[in-house]
């Protein structure tokens, strides 16, 4: 079955509303295995209804409409999907008692007409309960295509769709059902196209699919498989992540919602590690998303913003003729302060990031986006420079995730040659 | 002018990501007097994006797509709408240098092809400046079409839109123009219900209209007026505005897009004054707010993240014993960090929070949500009792916004009576 939605109101063209009706619509539409070509967007106006339903229904077996289904003159909806398909209307009776009633209690003992449209029901198919508003849904049904029209407020489109027309789908779609099942890999450390690069061959197929978003500082491939059940689904699936995995290795830091800063304090929980932050630049990022984790006060007790050169001294012992000598953003004080955060912190890592965010303060040898990440361990520390494009904001986010990430690999492999390394020369701040 | 758009991206059909760039174009055409009749949303294939593009082109004088410009193989847009539109490619050398320059600062000196369509640009058109990422926008205009492909990442597209975009269209609808022009005013310390009682008659004109939006821990009054021009709905706002700012006063704490952390920073460098901050629950997030204003390091230059109860006593100074009778989370330990965070930054002013974000921790006696927030100036120091209701992050974002209003309500009323007493009250901390 494949299906497309028409979002209506002029308010949603006029960009003064996220569309999150569409949204839930779509993922319920996903649970069930049907496809979606197409989602649409249009006014509160007459003939563009009509031109968008006409359209919709030309191309799918099912729309489903969302908004306009009220008492007012805008509220055209369901009369609009009535004239497309040439099917009439009747009153619910019951329902059109119960409005009367209603209005009963207001003190209005004549309603309106177009308070009273919202009884009424299409002759092929029939009316959606709302428990939470006035106005019937209307599920219209006629040569194989099926229109359902939907209230536009998210707590009468919700329960509607959940118990009117998940139920009434769920039915139609048994037997020759499918599901479509997602499963995200975020990776950090590897760009969009080295990614691709590296797994091309296993992106050609087409269920399951494999694709590449680029996210701010890290890439998420997203695994996607349609089958008859969840089970075969996931069957499928995994597989195809088994073989990204061998190729990838661990650059892959974890699957769905999880986030780098859960990773980092899944892993120092696991290890019973304790972490400190020294942070300039990122100005208390890196320890608001470690702390962002519930479990963070079991790994984290302190985090600096030692945002003036002052500080960088009195916390974190960074001395000052390095300060002086190499400059705030350089990979000595980088080292320092992450020392200092550990020293500081009573912590077995310290993390830190300096360098300069703009849109001031940079110069030619050190442009705005010059970063310095700073890692320290029992034994040794280490330095990193990025070079990071865009604004205060990218800067700033970016050089979080270049901390965690570095964190991350230290305690994935504390023996890898970058830690080994530096561990063994000699060290710059005291 | 007449205006489509096209969202490309089969996790916006599956629902997975809510459109939000859509809606900030939406806005920019709006208040460029552009009508929007119809906005369509196409997954990642080929022949259904021709398909929406044709038809979009036939029905709009201007199609704006978004997303697809990237490297991978999935990103389609700009090609697909080349080919509808039967426009040619160049290669724009400027931007294929810097690419083959940046691949090389990665190690990489055989760009692949993919890589290197980033750089190409429309024969009847232009390319558009990525200021974020390594995608060009394009601007196609033929037969008296224009056809913008913009980038999906918001951090890409938003530049693109303001910088490119926007001044473009400007000077192709100026002439027989209405212009739609909004002023938001922001207002922190009054809930939305008393901000609509306090100004309900003023919210009863259509133009300029008046229309209050609730946000996390604060609300916005937005004031919007259309006319033939930005002057002339700017004198409509105006007079508009003059009336709400006498009814709310100083609980209007900024305007348009300036934050609350922008309005402190403004007040300190204004009086010449510093700040510095101590955190728990909040984790970080006051300094990262701080931090964001780009002016921030001439009055801020420490903040500490004290997570454990020993980095609150060996870096704030709060008695072991204080902690001990009364809790973290307490007046007495928030005004101690306060003072502790003042002392320990040289600033004239410490903020603190401190409080139960959740999921665990709570009591009955201190539920979840429990927030003390602290404030310390030169002669005395308070705490403030919140009750925030809410997950951890709506915990920790609106007990940073009380601190921040907290401290602007001090800078601009240091003789308020609840500064003034407390003042005088003996201090509880050493």
């Amino acid at each position: 079955m494949i299906a497309e939605t028409i979002s209506v109101g002029t308010e949603l063209l006029l960009g003064q509303t996220l569309d999150t009706d569409a949204v839930f619509i779509a993922q319920m539409l996903s649970r069930l295995g049907i496809s979606i070509h197409f989602r649409s967007t249009v006014g509160d106006n007459r003939e563009r209804m009509q031109e968008a339903i006409r359209l919709a229904l030309s191309r799918a077996d099912l729309v489903i409409t969302i908004g306009g289904l009220g008492p007012t003159m805008d509220d055209l909806t369901k009369e609009t999907v009535a004239e497309v398909l040439e099917i009439g209307f009747q009153e619910d009776s019951e329902h059109a008692q119960w409005l009367r009633e209603l209005l009963a209690t207001r003190g209005n003992t004549a309603p309106p007409p177009s308070f009273m449209k919202q009884a009424l029901i299409p002759e092929q198919g029939r009316g959606l309960p709302n428990p939470n508003g006035t106005a019937l849904g209307a599920l219209f049904e006629k040569d194989g295509k099926i229109a359902i029209c939907l209230p536009g407020p998210p707590n009468e489109l919700v329960p509607m769709a959940e118990q009117s027309v998940e139920p009434f789908l769920l039915e139609r779609t048994s037997g020759a059902r499918q599901v479509i099942v997602s499963r995200v890999l975020r990776i950090v450390g590897m760009g969009e196209s080295s990614v691709e690069e590296r797994v091309r061959d296993l992106m050609l197929g087409s269920n399951p699919s494999v694709a590449p978003y680029a996210k701010t500082g890290e890439v998420h491939l997203r695994v996607t498989a349609r089958a008859s059940s969840d089970e075969e689904a996931q069957a499928m699936i995994s597989p195809a992540e088994a073989a990204l995995r061998e190729r990838l290795g661990d650059v892959i830091y974890g699957t769905d919602q999880e986030t780098l800063e859960q990773a980092v304090v899944g892993l120092l929980i696991a290890q019973g590690k304790s972490l400190a932050a020294a942070e300039s630049c990122t100005g208390g990022l890196i320890s608001k998303r470690i702390t962002d984790v519930p479990d963070a006060s079991r790994v984290f007790g302190l985090g600096l913003v030692t945002y003036s050169n002052e500080a960088k001294t009195q916390f974190l012992g960074v001395p000052k003729i390095l300060l002086d000598e190499f400059g705030a953003v350089s990979p000595e004080t980088a080292r320092a302060m992450a020392e200092g955060a550990r020293r500081a912190g009573g912590a077995d890592i310290g993390i830190s990031v300096t360098g300069i965010a703009g849109p001031g303060g940079g110069s030619e040898a050190k442009p705005v986006g010059t970063v310095q990440i700073g890692l320290a361990w029992e034994g040794g520390s280490m330095s990193r420079h990025e070079r990071i494009l865009g604004g205060r904001a990218d800067v700033s986010y970016r050089a979080a995730q270049g901390a965690l990430a570095l964190a991350r690999r230290f305690l994935l492999h504390p023996n890898a040659p970058e830690f080994l390394a530096e561990a063994s020369s000699e060290r710059i701040s005291a």
